[in-house]
């Protein structure tokens, strides 16, 4: 933008890609570790065989969740997503902190169940919430900062996808947040973990923003385009085409293998974890398109959820 | 509180420190690391010398800061109050992770600002912003989560203050919001490093919710009492006695020495750095005293800041 009229600039002028890519400017060289703010986990080196991986979400009452939902559930979504990040980077998560805002009149029950959600996820990934923050404030807010580590040759960046890799995700994509999948959802730890260790993705992301949005990222990263087939994108609860590849909060991993790890995928795929070949990668002047059902290629616009 | 009103109990029945002995009552054995939450910093092994440190703390527009203060102060103090957290545990702040929630409307240089001055901290102590999640929120909310790192034998906690230890404060106490001096503070890093390599503290703590109340926090943690001389107590701007003991946010370290350590600091005390011995450490039952100017002594109540 214009320098002049920075001033004038809204959040809402900027979406939040615009703002994270401003900040990122910003911040330039002060940044350290490998990857830097915008990512969805920070990657920095640890010691000669392993990274360590940080990612932070912060979830906020009226905007991610009403107190109409399930406050063990708001619990769950509130480490799980960052579950999911480290997940999708090939770690594995370690020490949370959690920071907690509440208003006074706050029923204890209310705090106490989203602890317990929050608690018995952390321990089914052997995850130990290690410290917090409680603060006054006038609607509930919940923000989970996640450590985790990995070997260093595990970790996985969105920038590796290849022209002619396959393009797989995990499971049904669509209608995370009218369905409830949004608050019960599964961090796929342990499928990112198999794929690591026996296939070795290329690029690996978790689909928060939606499919189309985050394969967008993969593909701008990796400087490559896709194409994608509406026959093969499983989806859930019969969700239309505009849901799958729009509506975010799946969860669900998308990731890319060379065409030769990808076979033996497939032949493997009778084992415990299912996933779901969907597209093929191709070169960055294509684009992202979608091979429809009746054979025909159309071009899709890279847009997805977006906070401001 | 009886298990059959809990249900009625709301967070300002229970006072910050309420909440938090009920969250770590919750939590039980789910909670690894050497510490927890309600601590400061939570300490984790990181390999066979060092720990890892883990701290998070989350600023609301409309109660730790307005936005009528400038939005460099805003993002200093951010930083600054959670890099103040890990040098009072004996370590080096190394990676930020930094949650920004914020109106639409909000214009982008009040953010560009508050993030310009929590890199020109996080630079002065060279820590690196590795990641950051950005929501739309009604009021502008900072949550920073802060990664450090100690040799094993530099770590310090609250709960090694001895019967016959001297405690000092690294500088002047209350007045810090009349001032303006919590926007500004440097947080002691330098001053703890050099207190843990030649002088090895036997419990630290930097005064954020008031001298009584923190160090109530390191009495408590230790088991011991503590007499304290109201006129040895370095004071702000002339603060009165109550301002002093209560205001809270001073971001100074308290920390205890063993007699004989204590009057080597003392000796060595025209270096760089300055140290105030304000009183000692005595018998649990004593509870905590101040002697008065007029040589009386007086019981103090252990309160402080609290947020609900």
């Amino acid at each position: 933008m214009p320098v002049h009229t920075a001033h004038k600039v809204k959040l809402s002028d900027l979406g939040e890609f615009g703002l994270i890519d401003l900040l990122k400017k910003q911040a330039g060289s002060s940044f350290s570790g490998i990857r830097g703010i915008g990512d969805d986990t920070a990657v920095v080196p640890l010691s000669s065989k392993k990274h360590m991986l940080l990612t932070t979400d912060m979830l906020l009452e009226g905007v991610h969740f009403t107190l109409k939902m399930p406050a063990r559930a708001i619990g769950h979504k509130a480490i799980a997503s960052s579950i999911s990040d480290i997940a999708a980077m090939g770690g594995i998560p370690k020490h949370a902190l959690v920071s907690l805002g509440a208003p006074p009149s706050c029923p204890w029950t209310v705090i106490s169940q989203i602890y317990q959600g929050m608690q018995r996820t952390a321990k089914k990934f052997r995850i130990g919430i290690v410290g917090g923050d409680t603060v006054k404030s006038k609607k509930i807010i919940v923000n989970v900062g996640l450590v985790g580590e990995a070997r260093k040759e595990d970790v996985i960046y969105r920038s590796g996808a290849r022209i002619g890799d396959q393009v797989f995700v995990t499971g049904p994509l669509g209608r995370s947040l009218s369905s409830g999948w949004h608050l019960r959802f599964a961090p796929r730890v342990n499928e990112a973990q198999y794929l690591v260790r026996k296939h070795k993705p290329t690029a690996m992301i978790d689909i928060s923003d939606g499919l189309a949005a985050d394969l967008g990222h993969v593909l701008s990263e990796s400087r490559v385009g896709a194409v994608i087939e509406e026959r093969s994108i499983p989806r859930r609860q019969k969700a239309h085409l505009k849901e799958v590849l729009y509506d975010g909060e799946d969860f669900e991993l998308l990731f890319t293998l060379p065409s030769s790890a990808a076979q033996k995928l497939e032949k493997q795929n009778k084992s415990k974890y299912r996933f779901y070949r969907i597209g093929e990668i191709v070169p960055k002047n294509k684009g992202l398109r979608l091979k429809t059902s009746d054979g025909r290629l159309k071009k899709l616009t890279i847009k997805g959820y977006t906070h401001f």
